[in-house]
C-alpha cells in the first residue's frame, strides 16, 4: 500500500459524506502506521465533527510516529470545533499528506504552517484534482458565494420532456430513475421551478433506503407562490426541508400559510423574468448549501443557463424521438447564433439501462 | 488461423463494398488452403463481378481442395453473370462455410443445395448476425421492397440542429463532420427534404478522398419541384446523380429545366403532406437503392418517423444547449402520448471528438 492508494481511500471515503456535510466540506482522513490502516473517517453528517477527530480516536495511541492521509487541508481556525491542526500535532503524527489546500481564506496554507511548525512532514497536491472535484461545491460557495449548481435533465434524443399533453412519466427507465435517487443523495438541494411542481406535484425525496440521513433540501424558485398548499411538496414539509424563493410582491396570506405547512419562504429580489436567480442562488449559499441539483422544468434551465449560473449538466437521452410538438428540455433562452450558446465540456458517457447518461461541465 | 478469424476477414472484406455494389449485396470471400488465404475478393463496385469468381481466379489452382468462406450464400442462378455455385465447383472447392443464406428467392438455400449435390462441404451460420447486419439493406429492398433507412441527425444535448435564425454551421465539430462523410460513403444514397437544400444549399458529396468510386445518389424529397436550378445540387448534377421525388402536379417547366441539368425527376404519389415517403422509398428500391441515409431535415425526419420508415438512427449530440428557439431535430408528428412515440434500441455509444454517437436500430 502506497501513498496513493490511501489517499484514494481516504477520497472514497470523502465521497461519501457528500449531500450530508453542508455547509462544510466533505472530506476523509485514513492514517497509516508501519503500512497499516489504523483510523479512518470522514465528515460526520451535518459537518462536524470533522474526518480527522475520528479518525484519530480510531487509531489512539497508535496515531503516534504515524502518516495521516486527509483529502483537504486540515483546519486551523477555532470554528465550533477545535482546530484539527492542533488535533494532529496532540496526537504525535509524524506525516501528513494532504490532496488540496483549503480555499477557506480562515485556513489556505494556514493549516499547513501550523503543522510544519510543530516538525510535522506536510506533502501536498497527492490527487488534487480529485479532491477539488468533491469539494467544487464547497469551493464555489466560498469563491463565488454560490452553491455549485448541477442541472440535471431527462429528454428524448430531440431533447423533450414530455408529450405536447404534459405526459412525461415515464421517459427514461428504471435504472435512470434510480440513479438520480442516488443524484439527490449526493447533493445538499434539490430544486425545480413552479411549472414542474404544478405539471408533475413531485415529492423529490430521496429514496434510497439507508442512503443518507435525511432529505436534501427542496427548493422551488416560485416568483409568485403559486405552489399548491395541497402539493406533496408542501405536504411533506414537516420532515423534509422544503424552500420557496418568491418575488418580494407574492401573496402575504399565502406565504403566512405555507410557513404554517412547514416550508421556508426566501424573499428573492426579482429578475427578469421572474427571480434573480444569480441573488436566489446567493441566499442558498447564505444558508449553507454547497451543492444544488436543477432538476428543471425547461424555464428555470433556460433561465440557469441564460445567467451562466450552471457548471454542470447530467443529461439522460432516452432512445426515442417524441418530435417538434414536444416539451423542450430547456425553454428560449435568447441563444440567436451559434457562438452565443453555451457549450460545455462531457466529462463521461455512460448507458445506463436502455438510456444514456452524459455528464458534462462548464468549458473553462 | 481457424474458421472464425477466416470469416471475420471475409466480413471485413464484405463491408469495404457497402455503397458502392447496389443493387447487389455486399459480399466477401477468402479462400483458405492448408491453412494458408490463398484468394480473397469482395463485390465490385457496381455489384459485379461477385466476390467469389474474383478469389477463385485469385487462388488458381490452390483453390483445389480448399476451403471458401462466403459472407453470404452464394448464389446459384443465371443473373448477369454465370452462377457462383458453378464457379466453386469447378474450381475443386472442397468446402464451403457461409455466414448468412440469401433470401432472395432464386436463392434462399438453393446455392448450398446445390453446392452439397455437388459433393462440397458446406456450413452455414457462422457469424450470421454480422452477416445479416451488413445486408440489412439488401434484405430489406427483397423482403419490404424498400431501401434501409437510416436517419443521422447532428444537433444540440437539447435536440436542436439551428438556431432560430436558421444558423447550423457547425453544431457538431469537424471530427463528427468527417465522419459523416464516411457514413455517407457505406450508403447508396444520401436523402434531404428541400427544406435542407433551400436553407444550406449542401452538395451531399462523399469528400473521401479515394473512398469510394463516385459518389452516393442525391435524393430530394420536393414536393413541388422547389430546388433551385442554382443549388450546388443541380448545378454538380452531370457528375453526381441528383433524384428528385416530386407530386404528379410539380411545375413541369421546371422539371424539363431540372432533367436538363442532369437531374432525374421521379413523380411520386401524394402523401399527406407531401408525398408518400413509403411509395417514394419503394420507387427508390425499384431502381435499385438498398441502404439510404437520410439527413434531415425536421419535417422529413417526421414525416419517417411517422411513417414507421426507419430502420437505423445515427445522431451526434454536441457538448451544448441551445434553448427552445433553436429548429427542432425532428418536426411535429403526432406523438401524443409517451406510449405513441417511436422507441429505438441503442446498439452504441462513442464519443467523436468532443461530441457523442448514439447508434439505434428499430425496436424488435
Amino acid at each position: 500500500m502506497d501513498d496513493l492508494s490511501h489517499m484514494r481511500a481516504a477520497l472514497a471515503l470523502a465521497r461519501r459524506g457528500l449531500g450530508a456535510v453542508w455547509p462544510n466540506p466533505a472530506v476523509g482522513c485514513v492514517i497509516v502506521r508501519d503500512g497499516r490502516v489504523v483510523g479512518r473517517a470522514l465528515t460526520a453528517p451535518g459537518g462536524r465533527p470533522h474526518a480527522e477527530p475520528q479518525a484519530l480516536a480510531m487509531a489512539g495511541e497508535a496515531a503516534r510516529g504515524a502518516t495521516a492521509y486527509v483529502t483537504l487541508e486540515p483546519c486551523c481556525h477555532h470554528g465550533r470545533t477545535p482546530p484539527c491542526t492542533d488535533a494532529l500535532i496532540a496526537a504525535g503524527i509524524a506525516r501528513v499528506v494532504i490532496a488540496a489546500r483549503d480555499c477557506d481564506p480562515r485556513v489556505d496554507g494556514g493549516g499547513i504552517a501550523r503543522l510544519r511548525a510543530a516538525g510535522i512532514v506536510v506533502e501536498e497536491g497527492l490527487l488534487a484534482a480529485e479532491a477539488e472535484e468533491i469539494n467544487a461545491g464547497f469551493f464555489s460557495r466560498l469563491r463565488l458565494g454560490r452553491p455549485l449548481v448541477t442541472l440535471k435533465l431527462a429528454s428524448t434524443l430531440d431533447g423533450r420532456i414530455a408529450t405536447r399533453t404534459g405526459e412525461s412519466r415515464w421517459i427514461t427507465g428504471e435504472p435512470a430513475r434510480r440513479l438520480v435517487h442516488g443524484l439527490r443523495g449526493r447533493h445538499d438541494a434539490v430544486m425545480v421551478g413552479v411549472g414542474t411542481v404544478l405539471a408533475d406535484d413531485p415529492d423529490l425525496t430521496c429514496r434510497l433506503p439507508g442512503y443518507r440521513p435525511g432529505n436534501p433540501v427542496r427548493v422551488v424558485a416560485d416568483t409568485h407562490l403559486r405552489t399548491r398548499l395541497t402539493s406533496r411538496l408542501v405536504a411533506t414539509a414537516a420532515h423534509a426541508p422544503t424552500w420557496l424563493l418568491c418575488c418580494a410582491g407574492a401573496d402575504s396570506a399565502r406565504r403566512v400559510a405555507l410557513e404554517e405547512a412547514g416550508a421556508a419562504v426566501l424573499s428573492v429580489p426579482a429578475g427578469s423574468p421572474g427571480i434573480d436567480l444569480a441573488a436566489g442562488l446567493r441566499m442558498l449559499a447564505g444558508r449553507g448549501l454547497t451543492r444544488v441539483l436543477v432538476e428543471g422544468g425547461a424555464k428555470l434551465a433556460a433561465a440557469l443557463l441564460r445567467a451562466d449560473l450552471v457548471d454542470r449538466i447530467v443529461w439522460f437521452h432516452a432512445p426515442a424521438v417524441m418530435g417538434g410538438d414536444g416539451w423542450p428540455a430547456a425553454a428560449a433562452f435568447g441563444a440567436g447564433r451559434l457562438a452565443e450558446m453555451p457549450r460545455f465540456v462531457r466529462t463521461s458517457v455512460t448507458p445506463v439501462g436502455e438510456d444514456m447518461l452524459t455528464e458534462l461541465k462548464r468549458a473553462a
